[in-house]
């Protein structure tokens, strides 16, 4: 049985307001406060959270704060509610973990410092705003709780965390940061760059994108993403995003010097290691056994779609991932549809029985 | 009216055997050779092809050759064919033109050169061998032809080209190569290195990929191509690849310096660069008006995927590319819909019509 809280949070955007939602559904009251009176009004239209008139009417009375401001205002925002709110665990959700607890711990009156919970709900990063949010934006994600944080608050938000359907992994906010430069900031940072670069060469060379097909789209696509949020979260883990870029940057060059120095053998080894590296990653933890992927030439049509998903549901066949990827002209394109490898032969026949074709890859 | 072609396919793999299935679908005779008795076998029963006995029995008398081995051999090949076939134009279908070309033209007679036609169907880089070939391979790709061939001999091939589906470029090979090493190759260097790195970390930090997301997933699927086949290309297209890296390792680097610097106006015009860039990279080049991406919130089981797509065509919503992507740890994911944008209101009202929550991204 969890005890219900009085839930306080403290910037009603995207993420805030999916944790109102997520509350509420579970039983909680929640109050919400945001410095923006349209973001507040969006998110008390979107879900039954009590839109404060101030900061502090938000936070007082509450037994658990949660700061969802951006990355560069949340430190102050959690000692002023650590101040306002004596009663309350206080934590925040910002993408960057270290450099916030050390600002707390900076200004924070040290008999308030224990009630400050660091955490880092892993999902919904490409958008922004009340109007994005959803309970199930929580469902079923990875939200990093700081090791660091004394043991009776941390299981407080652990028993939300879960309760809300997420998934709380503890781990030391140093070590998250290092770790999510590689996976989570240095990919955006890999894609913003290469769509920098083709944006740059087009302004000379307009075909380039002509010859662009659908591996140049699946590594741009995290470009689309907002500037503004990703340069604070970048600036916040400036260290660690520096050493990732730094990492990268040494093996690109590598890579470049065995492609100059016409080493095949060296070329040939990098990446057969990362295509194993890249087959061992499950498409989701759950399929343990592995995945194959089923590559279906489809005609460009409403319609088709359904035909290819309807076929694997109706044999039964989850779709692990799926992904369309166009001829440049359009017209045609191919599904590729990947699928738990025992489930890969069932799918492979339902498919024929309909007359698509599909190939399967290695 | 196009005339038909005695068509000679030398290398039986997986773009051979597409280019002989297309020119019989299209009324050619087509005989093919490969040095792999197992290989020719494949495209022999995959397609109606003639298995030649040896690689002159496949040429001699033929009048359109397609030299389509790997890459390191195709030079050689392609000035045996002009010399064993003397009526015949030859093409072949290596990702690189510039060293080919250079390549045939230091060791064919200068009186057969002139029958010399470099050519680059542009799809199909992730499989390999005859038994991912179909004729739909070439539906609608651009198929680049190198301008430096002469007239007669290029407008033949070009002939074949849309004959078999396909669209024909007009392109200088050295230009070509460059603007590949830029859209195609260093996507593929880019991708294969962030396998390399975090699969290098994951040995001290397994949790690391616990933290990977979607983002992720995105950025590393190109890593699962084959490192023989692109070991070739990347060497045999060296220079332009080395310049590719450098250009991409300067602009890393600057962005870097950015995030050491806490430049965050710098950091924020880079994304809001590439951001611009992506979305004005519409999803096909037919949907001119641009596109709208709808986030879904899906459970996982078999079936919704079936669910969403069937409400697309009920709507009659075209789907210009779908995405799934999971909660790392399974059990609810979230469907990204890209639609033109005048058809996104539409899609929208349907989806909510079945109680999906699609949110729009702006």
């Amino acid at each position: 049985m969890t005890s219900s809280e009085r839930v306080a949070v403290v910037g009603t955007g995207m993420m805030g307001t999916s944790i109102a939602m997520a509350a509420i559904r579970a039983g909680d009251a929640v109050r919400g406060f945001d410095t923006d009176p349209e973001a507040l009004a969006t998110a008390g239209a979107r879900s039954e959270l009590v839109a404060a008139g101030s900061f502090a009417e938000c936070v007082e009375g509450s037994t658990l704060v949660f700061v969802c401001t951006p990355v560069p205002a949340v430190a102050d925002v959690v000692c002023e509610a650590l101040q306002l709110a004596p009663g309350a665990v206080v934590s925040d959700v910002a993408s960057v973990k270290e450099r916030v607890r050390s600002r707390v711990a900076g200004s924070a009156r040290a008999a308030d410092l224990g009630r400050y919970v660091g955490g880092h709900p892993m999902g919904g990063s490409e958008r922004s705003g009340p109007e994005h949010a959803s309970a199930s934006v929580l469902d079923g994600i990875v939200w990093v709780i700081d090791e660091r944080s004394e043991a009776d608050p941390a299981d407080r938000v652990e028993a939300f965390v879960r309760k809300v359907g997420a998934r709380p992994v503890r781990m030391d906010g140093d070590r998250h940061d290092r770790l999510v430069a590689i996976v989570s900031h240095l990919p955006q940072v890999a894609s913003t760059t290469l769509m920098g670069l083709a944006a740059t060469e087009e302004s000379g060379e307009p075909e380039i994108l002509l010859l662009a097909a659908g591996g140049f789209r699946d590594l741009t696509r995290l470009a689309a993403s907002s500037p503004h949020l990703w340069g604070d979260i970048l600036l916040a883990n400036g260290e660690a995003v520096g050493r990732a870029i730094d990492l990268y940057i040494a093996r690109l060059g590598a890579l470049r010097e065995m492609v100059r120095a016409g080493d095949a053998a060296g070329v040939e080894q990098a990446f057969g290691q990362a295509k194993d590296a890249r087959l061992s990653l499950a498409a989701k933890p759950t399929v343990r056994a592995g995945v194959a992927v089923l590559q279906v030439p489809v005609p460009d049509r409403p319609g088709v779609l359904a035909e290819v998903t309807a076929t694997m549901s109706d044999a039964g066949v989850n779709i692990e991932d799926l992904q369309i990827v166009h001829s440049p002209e359009g017209g045609r394109g191919t599904v590729h549809l990947t699928v738990a490898a025992e489930a890969a032969p069932a799918a492979e026949r339902a498919l024929r029985e309909r007359w698509f074709e599909p190939l399967r890859l290695a």
